[in-house]
């Protein structure tokens, strides 16, 4: 029986204090991209498969859930919710005047090897800009993220950055078809180079796959200058430099914000629709991305739909509490103050009148746990739960305290003993856990 | 390529407010039982078909998702909670002290025919509250949903209860094995009166029989002494006294708080685990229950555990929105006040310039949408937009303004239009938005 108690492999329970860790930064998430205007989309978790094959190709069949439902359908749990998100576009959203900004906070699923920050199914809370036809909508996302670390107070952060237009091009200069444009920018997320580089060479381009190995050999300089270099001494530059200029600015606007930014040329990520910038957040001591996105234009025209401008990006919420928990320790939800009442006396009508303070504290955002106490139940239970809870305040009413006006309070944290007049009862505990 | 806009059969998209108002009653939700101090559990959506079918037995997996993973397990998404929060009790909280209140917001799925209110994926939120000896636990619940509709506004609710305990025992009385008598309270969910007579009558219990039928004539009249006549006139009151009483106290205390209840002697509810007090929530117009819940001791021993007094209810979220919705009308989540701000110039030095104003005035909650307009765009597209998009300001800061030091308003829910200086802007903002 006892294999019943664990989750199935890949998948884990959280439980206090993590669990409210994973909330609050959902909550702060919210609170943010709110601010920026953004306004929520919900999709299902199960979808077509198509929807997530059409661009990627049969090879995400084996890191996803698919299966086929009741109906015969091939479905998936969802890897990610950018699709989505373009199919509620398609679908709903195409006369809203652009810009549009949206948000999600949604569980994704792959099935995957598990692994440190890495389990089969996860939180990603993120955005989508559609007509987004401006570099400075890109610049956005980073400004949401500088203002979303700080709030939680995740402090060490660095934004890993590259303009995936350049492989792009430097494939189609070399006629390289979209399906091994995919397999190049695959191949260069996995830090494969020199099979990135033989693809050029497969095809014929000499040129290509130097210009491959050179960018890989500096990928950890941080300079743009090396990878202007590069394109100049093979004569290419000036076909490039639209999209230079592009991550030049970009990373200037990203620095004049206050965000430590570095420039990785050999960098890619493994999905398949970016057309652009792109990004990965990492937070040092952690060596896995907390956060990436970037610039996916046309992923429309890929479900028949015109051409649109869209960038945005998605934050692993596990990963983040994993890297917060890493620079923080513990200690990361405050401990407010809670109150334990216990009523010694059990009648519907005493109930309501007590009842009735207790609903007032709690409206002010106190904590109030309350037990009705049967006679035959010792105390002293009680009072080691409180402290075993942490609880700061117990309150105590039974008949003699009715009759008298008053409750008992102990303070648990001094362990003192005091009473106080039940119509001061509300303003001694909300003043007391402010 | 159009058949990929629509979500799969039974499912559905949120958009706005729609997807706003189902956030905003999870938030509610949320301070509402974090007052009352329970604390959460995230389980995982994929979970072992075992742990649901093990109470159950094997007819709910019509009902559920049930599919093989690639690593030949049998898993299923989960169609409730509640057995998972069991399963996490057992693995990791049984030494926490007792009465643990826990809390959920998650989605659920069930394979069922669609109709109002009915889609195969949907948002429960829930609590339960383990080591609950206490009929003062029932009686929380129902305190958790009054404030919790309080808060919310949904003013007609009316609580449907009944006591299964007397079923379960009427079923032993007359030798009926557990399994007929989750056949038994199946149909009577079902309202299939009759089939649930005929139980009884196939195991030779004429007594067992008339009762069902005369609770089942009775069920409409919310008078509990109803249910006490027929039960003593067939000379059996005094074995059920106990469940008798339990209710009828359970009935005082949540008039006491002022809550509607109504009494039905004749309500079961589907799942299989309930063993005592139970209920459901109406909200006309709407003829669905919005929530359920109650009793359902010793779970945990189906699944090898120790005996645990156990009570909890669920929430069905987008039922929640459409009973609120049927009550109110639209306008339910409140339209805050929503700035555009307009920056003309292109630069990284003024854009972090002025990007730390528009950073001010969302950190005092002010929903600020900044767009840096090239010089080749209309403004008047932009006030178009800001129009559409119910925007209450628009400012427009460019190169001129910069040099005056000022910004320009413009009034978009009065047409008028007048200068501020910058260093004054955040202040009037925060203070107008208010």
């Amino acid at each position: 029986m006892k294999e019943l108690y664990e989750p199935i492999r890949g998948f884990r329970d959280y439980i206090p204090p993590e669990s409210e860790i994973l909330s609050w930064i959902c909550d702060t998430f919210r609170e943010v991209v709110d601010s920026f205007g953004y306004r929520e989309v919900r999709t299902p978790t199960v979808e077509s498969f198509k929807l997530f094959a059409i661009k990627s190709g049969e090879e995400i069949r084996e890191s996803m859930y698919v299966f086929k439902d009741k109906g015969e359908r091939e479905v998936a749990l969802r890897p990610e919710v950018t699709p989505s998100v373009i199919r509620v576009y398609l679908k709903e959203l195409k006369a809203w005047p652009k810009p549009i900004r949206l948000f999600y906070i949604a569980n994704v699923f792959r099935y995957d090897e598990p692994q440190l920050g890495r389990y089969r199914e996860f939180t990603q809370a993120g955005v989508e800009i559609l007509g987004a036809d401006d570099i400075s909508y890109d610049i956005e996302l980073i400004e949401i993220l500088e203002e979303f670390y700080d709030r939680i107070g995740l402090t060490d952060r660095k934004y890993k950055v590259n303009n995936v237009a350049i492989f792009r091009d430097l494939a189609m200069h070399s006629n390289l078809s979209e399906g091994y444009i995919e397999k190049l920018l695959h191949l260069l997320d996995k830090g494969l180079f020199n099979e990135a580089a033989e693809i050029f060479e497969a095809r014929g381009s000499a040129k290509g796959a130097r210009i491959i190995r050179e960018i890989a050999k500096n990928k950890d300089l941080n300079d743009i200058q090396t990878l202007v270099n590069i394109l100049e001494s093979e004569g290419i530059y000036k076909e490039f430099k639209t999209h230079i200029d592009n991550l030049m600015n970009y990373i200037d606007y990203v620095k004049s914000i206050g965000a430590k930014v570095i420039l990785n040329p050999a960098f890619a990520r493994g999905i398949a629709y970016y057309t652009g910038i792109i990004f990965e957040v990492m937070a040092p001591p952690l060596n896995i991305s907390i956060a990436g996105g970037g610039r996916y234009d046309n992923l429309t025209t890929v479900y028949g739909g015109e051409e649109l401008s869209t960038t945005g990006f998605a934050i692993g919420v596990e990963r983040t509490m994993l890297a917060l928990t890493a620079q923080r320790g513990g200690n990361i939800v405050s401990n407010r103050r809670k109150v334990l009442l216990l009523l010694l006396i059990k009648d519907p009508s005493i109930f309501n009148e007590v009842y009735s303070s207790v609903r007032d504290i709690r409206r002010h955002g106190v904590v109030t746990q309350m037990e009705i106490v049967p006679s035959t139940q010792k105390l002293g239970r009680w009072l080691e739960y409180a402290s075993k809870q942490g609880f700061s305040y117990t309150v105590i009413i039974g008949r003699k305290e009715l009759e008298k006006g008053v409750a008992i309070i102990k303070d648990m944290e001094h362990w003192k003993q005091f009473e106080i007049p039940l119509n001061k009862l509300v303003e001694f505990l909300v003043k007391e856990c402010e």
